[in-house]
């Protein structure tokens, strides 16, 4: 039994690496920089798109999916700011699978690839664990902390922190009301993952986002489209 | 292969039922009252069971259970506060197994009935999805929240929500830092489980904590060995 259990699960997975890849092919024909972003429940993934988009899809065409376990409260916060927001609801499921990215992504293209946006942005369900295992064919993992959850994620949760392009380190606004240990944080940073750009912000101030958003916005004018 | 898929599944999840199970008829006959606390990243859990363990462990024998994906962090933090700590690496899994907690209760106890503890806490992965699937032979689970995580958990998560026995809601001292719709939370709550007991409290002052210190005693208590 155990050997059937892992011949099966390894297709499984074989299948949603195959996905994977033609996502991923399918952007770089069409041009389209891909962002997963991944954090905890609260850590404030919708709210840094919210206060990123009306900047990023004023230079790009833009899209956002947005996963979520159960309900579509985020798509209904992202939309009037300028991008097609799409929920995807995973009906329990604790991450994205490319299936469901494909899923969206031809609810906004009609499988044109001419109606690919230059920039998908990638929600993913607010888990640390989870969506780190899984290639949804994006450019870009981001982690995404909370200074209210404490200094010691990235050691807690070293997979996606090693996967991650990126580090955001939201609730910047509230460093005089929790304590948090900055340099604990970003020293594990530093030994998990070196080289991830690094953000300090806040998504309800605004402080800190423009170089998020400038990040984002040379990812986008680096991938070009395959002729 | 979809059929084969299902069926391998359905015996893997029919081997973890039944070691649930064994896990809590082993707890009914020695008596021990079993809390499986689950929570997001940072909400707070380890806080919690620091500040709760000095009023229970005087009281009952108590252990606490970790489990972390990958550091030993928490059990660290909650040594020498009158109970027996153990940790429990998930080696990247998202969520404790009851075959873990049978590992931690081996390395508790021994095997022997009489060594098991009054109170046994298990601390789950910070994960508000996976950890609410898998029955660990626990007498109730906690969904448990931090204020700085907004208000809107119980729909977004109701799965959790939906089998707590009690809602925890911590960081209670920030809520003159954070935005926070508590009638909106609480009637979610209320909504997905009228039923479950609510706690207002914050592990960092200990504001609030008394209540929930009682309603643990009471489910110790209540739960009496079977002859």
């Amino acid at each position: 039994m155990p050997i059937t259990t892992v011949k099966v699960l390894t297709d499984v997975l074989k299948a949603t690496r195959e996905e994977a890849g033609r996502l991923r092919a399918d952007f770089a024909a069409a041009g389209t920089f891909v962002i997963d972003l991944i954090g905890g429940p609260g850590c404030g993934k919708t709210a840094l798109l919210e206060a990123s988009l009306p900047a990023l899809a004023r230079r790009f065409r833009t899209a956002v999916l947005v996963g979520d376990v159960a309900t579509a409260r985020d798509a209904e916060r992202l939309a009037g700011r300028g991008a097609e927001a799409i929920q995807l609801c995973t009906e329990g499921a604790c991450h994205l699978s490319p299936s469901l990215v494909r899923v969206g992504l031809a609810e906004l293209t009609g499988g044109d690839r001419a109606r690919y946006p230059r920039l998908l942005l990638v929600e993913n369900v607010g888990n640390l664990v989870c969506p780190a295992s899984f290639d949804l064919g994006e450019d870009a993992k981001v982690a995404m902390s909370a200074l209210t959850e404490g200094p010691d994620k990235p050691e807690k949760y070293p997979a996606l922190f090693h996967k991650a392009a990126a580090v955001v380190l939201n609730k910047m606004d509230l460093a005089g009301a929790v304590e948090f240990d900055r340099d604990f944080y970003w020293s594990q940073v530093g030994r998990i993952n070196p080289r991830a750009a690094r953000f300090e912000l806040s998504a309800r101030t605004a402080a800190g986002l423009d170089a998020w958003i400038s990040w984002v916005a040379a990812g986008v004018e680096k991938k070009r489209q395959k002729p």
